[in-house]
C-alpha cells in the first residue's frame, strides 16, 4: 500500500468539494465511522464530481452503457469521524487513460481543520456485460475539462 | 496503490479460510457485489482468524481494551462476485509489530476456482480512547502461534 | 402490519423536511434502492428533526445518556427509488409519552410529485445500559414545541 | 403497527432455520446491531427458505423474471443483538396469493434462549420492469410444499 499523494504533485486547489453529515448507521461499536463507509463517500464524491463536470454518472451508465468498474481501492485513515460530523468530500481526477480512470480523495472536517482520510480508486471502463471498452469521448472530455495542463517552463528557466 | 502479494513471499498454505454466501443486500445496480463490502468480508475474515487462534476479537476489545483500529485498507478487484455465490475468505497475518498488525486476504470462489479479490489492512492497536498502545502479550502470542518460521535450509543444501 | 396514516389524522403541514440524493451503494441488483435503506433514511429524518427543534440527538445520547432505542419499525413501499433521485424525507412526531416516542415518515420525490414510502418507528427511551428511563424534560419539551394542539371546536359547532 | 404473531396461529414447528454470526460492521455506536440490519437478515432467511424448498431465489429472479418486490416490512425489536452473537433466523411463509407472498420471521439467540425480534414482510411478484405478474406456478408449488393444511375438525367436534 503506497500513497499516491506522495507520488503525484496534485494541485490541491482543484478538489471538487461536497458536504455530508455522518449518519448514525455509519458508526460501529467503536463509536466511530466504520472504515468501509469511506468508500461509499468516495463514490459519492465521484458522483458529485461528474455532476460538477456537466453530466450524471447515471446517464453514462444507463444511456451509454459505460460503467466505471472499481479495479482497486485504497484508503489511509488518519483520524476517526464521528456521528453528526459535517465533512467535506474532496475529489479529483488524477489520471485518465482511454480505458481507465484514477480518482483521488480527501475526507476533511472543517470544524477542526483536519484531514481524516486520503483515498484512491482506480476504475476500468466496461460495458453492461463487464467487458472492457473505451470511455465515451464526450464524458472523457468533460472529466478532463478543468484539469490543468502541466505548467509550461517559465521562460527564464526553459531548457535551451 | 501497490500489492503486497508482489512484495511478500506469502506462504499460501497458511490461509485461514471461512465461507460466506453473498447476500442480496450486498449487490448494487450493476448486478454485482458493491466494492465496499469486500472490506466487511475482510473484517469477517479477521474475526474468524482470531477465533481460529483461540480467542475472540470481542474479548480483546471489551475485556482488554485493545482495539485494532484500521489505519490503511486496500483491495484489488479481479473479477466480480454475484448474489448467492459461495465464497471463501482467506486471511493471514503478514506482519506483527508491538503496536501494529498487518493482515492480507483473498476472496476466492471455489465453484470456478477463481480469486476474485486480494486485499490488505494495516491496524494500529489502540485503547478505548483511541490512543496507541501495545498489543496485549497473550493475544500477540496467539496471533503468531501458527505462523511458520522461515524454513531452515535442508541439510544437504546448507551453505558450507 | 397496519398503517398509522389511516389511524391518525396527521397534520400534513407539520412535516419536517430534509433532502437526500440516492447513493449508488444504496441500490441493489434489482436496480432500485434496497428496502433496508429506508430505515436509514428515517433515522436521518429523526436526526434532522431533532436539530430543527434546537438540539442534537448526539448531545441527548452522549451528554444526557438518553437513547431512543428502536422498539418497532414499519415501512410501506409504494414506488421504487432510483440512483441519483433527489428525495425529501418528511418526519413528524406522532406521539410522545414519558418513556416512548412515536415517529412517522414519508419519502417523497418532488420531481414527479410521488410519495415513495410511508413509515413509522416506535422508540423506547433508555440509558447507556439499555435500561428504560424517562426522556429528559428539556428534550421532551423541544420535541413537542411545534406540535399543534387539537383544534378547539369552532364556536358555532361547540357542544351545548 | 400490529403484530402478525398475535393474528395468525402460526405453527411454530415449521420455521426454516439458518444460522448467522453478527458482523462488526452491523453494530452501531450504541454497541448493538443497527435495527436496519434485521431486514437484511430477514432477506437472508427468505433466500435460505427458498433453497430449502428446492430452488434458488436467484434462479426465479434471473431465469423466470419474477422478483419478490418488498411492499411492506415490519420488525419488533425485543432485545438487542451484539457483535459475535450466533443467531438463528427463523423464516416461514404465512400466506401466498397469486401475486403476493407474506413471510414472517424470528431472530432467536440460542445461547440464552431469547427471541430478539419478530418480523414480517409482504411481497408483490413483479417482472423485471417492476410490473405486477403472478408467481410462476413451479415456484409457488415449491414454496407451499411443506405448509400444513388447516387441520380437519376432529370427528367428535365436527359441526353436525
Amino acid at each position: 500500500m503506497t500513497n499516491i499523494f506522495l507520488q503525484l504533485k496534485l494541485n490541491l486547489m482543484k478538489w471538487h468539494e461536497n458536504e455530508i453529515r455522518v449518519r448514525y448507521a455509519e458508526t460501529d461499536k467503536m463509536g466511530i465511522v466504520h472504515h468501509s463507509n469511506y468508500y461509499v463517500w468516495f463514490e459519492l464524491g465521484r458522483s458529485e464530481f461528474c455532476r460538477s463536470r456537466g453530466f450524471s454518472y447515471l446517464e453514462m451508465e444507463d444511456k451509454e452503457s459505460a460503467q466505471m468498474l472499481v479495479a482497486e481501492s485504497y484508503c489511509r485513515y488518519k483520524s476517526p469521524a464521528f456521528y453528526e460530523d459535517v465533512l467535506t468530500i474532496r475529489t479529483q481526477v488524477a489520471k485518465i487513460r482511454s480505458r481507465s480512470i484514477f480518482f483521488v480523495y480527501q475526507i476533511y472536517r472543517p470544524s477542526d481543520d483536519t484531514i481524516l482520510a486520503e483515498g484512491e480508486t482506480l476504475h476500468i471502463v466496461t460495458d453492461k456485460n463487464n467487458k472492457i471498452r473505451s470511455m465515451p469521448k464526450r464524458f472523457k472530455e468533460l472529466l478532463l475539462s478543468e484539469i490543468e495542463e502541466d505548467e509550461p517552463f517559465p521562460e527564464d528557466q526553459a531548457p535551451s
